[in-house]
């Protein structure tokens, strides 16, 4: 079997699990991260960000998710976010639940993304009792749909957010893969562009259960420490995920593993092209495609062992892949041999 | 430096930092838990509870407490615990988040332990609408004070539960020092005693970083799924933390640690007894010492290198020790030879 | 000034007013509702809505909603509701606080109602532990376009809820309107048509501030005590709330209130249809009116000293009326002269 | 029956039902708070308190209280409070669930207080991520015992609290009888000791259902607006709430009552003074008496028409009376007159 279905089922990257194995012979050791990991971490990520950041392991992208957003959002407040987001479809309410009843209000928007347009013209009752109140937006890169917001208009939405009295969260589950795919330095989708708190994964990338919260503002970071002790996210031993990421940052394994995914997709995308029966539902920017198929290629797929998640019951011909850190030329050779067969 | 403080900051037993790496290369895998190594879980724990369980993996104890504890209470409810129970004390409002506000009734008691008695005449406000309903007794095995409460102790304790109308939790985040102190089966101090929910730890004694919650009634787990996934505690390399707890249970090497560090502390303890300069504050019972020493001792342990935890701030005479599954004879025979040194 | 804005600012009716005299007067008094008003509700809600039924005086339309809402919807559950519901739009994420983060779905629907098909091809994520779980289903009747849903209407959705385990609540702010628009029993719009829960308003219709739960299962009140407790809802003189609703139920001053304000909507509705300048925004069959009206239209009746609400900051010809209790023909009468010009 | 069971139960001051029926005789509406009255509110209390303050109408001492306290206490944050507070003991986790689940740490204290010194040495866990965080400071003034603080107990209290980061709360459901037992300005015992918010309760001295949240300072008000509408308190009819508390604060009503209430208080203490088998479990500084007496004694007031409340199911000697502005001099005569035959 080869899997093309998802990233997040992906083994751990092996100079991972070695990081993870010198972390358990090291004797000086430390509980609830007083440890050399994770002290290493907020300079890592200074460096990498170009900015002194505050940062927070943890080892759900969930987690880095409803934390910080339960940081900068009120009980009584309102979360703008793509209607297709994760916090808004996959995650059972956590950010309803770690905010106290904070309401996400979902916008529409092609491939993934909405525009500074659409939430503009969707907030709403500012001040007004009995509406939820603007507080957060959140945006997604790489986006669900496996597209990416260019750094103008990550910058057109936080000034929209900015001018509403609102704080900016990036879901960046595949922020790897977006940095990769744009060509941009990490600070300029985030900080540089108004971001100001990204969740930073590494789980999809290479990790065994990994990922970084960072806040640009340190101010914002005040809260997370006791929510994440009360959301039982503070690990005794959490040196081991932060060995992870000290090792995901170190020579740019990072963006080692993410290139490797985006190159694996962008083959496939190639190969693609000319495959006149093959349309491409969303554009293919990082390392996920999103594809109409005639269905004898879909089978054909399948019976050459190929995994891959179909996009709806009752239509077989929508499919997605999905291309990993760990795909091999190899076999996205014979996924490619298969489908120009079509050509 | 010899860590005696905690049992938190161990190491990751070799069996099980060897299951994570043969998950790591095992080819068919799934996400979410849809793996051999969860799947396996199940049936593991049911072998061992002598009875049908229903098991969830977490990372950590915070977690195996609250979620189970949340399905059992409802946000008017009273959750009856020692008042140096780890949900009173040390886990930030977890237990008053993830229900949505009940209320924590803290019950005194010697040596960590309370009895049905007290539980019985704390128990008030059943049906007047002004007063948190009762709803769920906590109880802690090996308990904070490093004691253990006999099957009959539970037993009572779980009947003044039931004959209140409420259910019944145990948080064994060292419950394997408690099966191998008392020389009972698991069943014993669990369902046969009348518990109906059981945090079973590994952190503490093995693992790097997992817990299995432990239903002994099927229909208490039926919101577990949902709390997991919005707590954000439902991974999606899950695997690595069930193929932990597969270990854990394969075997008895669960007993085994247990085992070594129940018998380290003996091992200290015996040669205390012989010491009338030290006193116990606590029977030891597992492994965890609470000791009153004189301060000439405390300061030649700290210069021989040993770790360990002093209670308070203002008696530098009050001291614990915590041995683990990878405390050494060796460490604990320097530990008893200064020691000694008082008698 | 001719208020025909709302009928929430409305006044006291006369008969409920004495009846809070009446009450004031009263020597045999208790508190929290141990009283006989309070008392009287449940069999005079019984009557009427021809089953035992469960009753809960309150005071706000917000309270009579989120706490029965609440007790029946997990914290990880979903709410179906229209999308202009109350419930979903104007009580800033009640409904989400007090279930501890459920999420509405919000249905589309003319004329503020939504049908069945529309509710069958919107539940999801049934047993999906990252999808919230289908709990309960909410309709507004009267609606907030000032239609009514007819009892098959009705059945037909509590029968989709049904077959897919969720409850029924019908936020009957204006359930007196409904009752006399449609000229059917209670009984006919509640429980026979599948209604789990109703929130039986008063305020709107005469009260001073006085809404009734109404349970038409007890199973499902059990936990509404606390929960008004602990929502600050449990008033100490409960009486001067429950002798309003007694009154509201007592010789139909409910219809009777309801049965004037519906005729003077319809009064107006009557006289409209003659005018072609004038369009109907939703087909007027309670005591509300949304129209299309010339822009001059609008500055004469507003000249006049009529007040009403303006549905649109863009477009001053979209307009809403609504008539109450208390509204008089006399000032129905010089409003049609008005409008009467332009036919 | 003579009512000195509790001043929760009493009916309506005559002035404040006038002041309701003039409200509703008025024609000048609007919904919501934009009324004369309500807009009234914050004028005639700034005079009150000699200070420019905000305030918020609300019906029940539940929501007076929990409304300001969750605006200042995050849902990771302690609560510290005498343990016999209203909020701690009688409003079913209300506190818990508006925070979030927030922490309440109970304080002992004789007669219902509790000093600086208690409060200073139950302060923990400031900056530790596993402990709720220091937030607020809740005093109850009438005490539950019918004490009172003195102003330089509150400034000590508040300058604990002060030094240790936590606003201040006040529970004021008995705030009148304070003031008239201290013989203080309202001033010398809130923002002048070092109160931030202030409950003021109406409804025990001569309201139908009325509290007004005070804060001292705008900036901790910003809340309160939304939390009122989520939490089902914001009325469309606030008129009605608004005029009881305006006429309240006019010409002194509330201290003419609170007087009343008070001197018939003392009139029973004074005479209680001579009776040698009577003795006072409480200081008498309000218009509470909480007393031990003899059984017999008990069986002649009860047979003589006096309703009161026993404090234990197990010791009928131990009673408790409360006096109220409508409480008469006769009744305190015939009552007086049963226990000087004991004298």
């Amino acid at each position: 079997m080869t899997n093309f279905a998802s990233d997040n089922v992906t083994g751990v990257a092996p100079e991972i699990m070695e990081a993870i194995l010198r972390a358990n012979n090291d004797h000086a050791v430390s509980s609830y991260g007083a440890d050399k990991w994770t002290e290493s971490l907020s300079e890592k990520a200074s460096v990498l960000f170009e900015k002194e950041v505050t940062v927070f392991p943890v080892i759900s992208g969930t987690a880095a998710n409803v934390l910080p957003i339960s940081s900068l959002t009120p009980s009584y407040g309102a979360i703008y976010c793509h209607e297709e987001a994760h916090i808004n479809t996959d995650e059972c309410n956590a950010s309803e639940f770690y905010t106290g009843g904070a309401k996400l209000i979902p916008l529409p928007g092609r491939h993934g993304k909405y525009t500074a347009e659409t939430l503009s013209s969707a907030i709403f009752g500012k001040g007004v009792p009995r509406h939820p109140q603007p507080s957060l937006v959140s945006i997604t890169q790489t986006t669900e749909a496996g597209t990416l917001y260019r750094p103008e208009e990550i910058s057109a939405i936080t000034e929209v957010a900015r001018s509403n009295g609102m704080k900016v969260h990036m879901d960046g589950a595949r922020f790897a893969n977006a940095v990769v795919g744009l060509g941009v330095s990490p600070a300029d989708i985030t900080w540089k562009a108004g971001i100001d708190v990204l969740s930073f994964g590494a789980t999809k990338n290479g990790a065994m259960g990994a990922e970084l919260v960072v806040f640009f503002n340190g101010a914002d970071a005040k809260e997370l420490e006791h929510r994440r002790v009360r959301g039982g996210h503070y690990l005794s031993k959490m040196r081991f995920v932060s060995a992870q990421l000290a090792t995901y940052l170190d020579n740019d394994l990072w963006l080692k593993n993410a290139t490797q995914a985006n190159a694996m997709a962008m083959r496939i995308a190639n190969c693609l092209k000319d495959v006149s029966s093959v349309s491409f539902v969303h554009p293919v920017e990082a390392n996920i495609l999103f594809l109409r198929m005639p269905a004898d290629m879909v089978r054909d797929l399948k019976d050459a062992g190929f995994e891959f998640y179909e996009m709806s019951r009752n239509d077989p011909t929508l499919v997605r892949f999905v291309l990993s850190f760990n795909s091999r030329e190899i076999d996205v050779d014979n996924f490619t041999e298969i489908v120009e067969k079509y050509a």
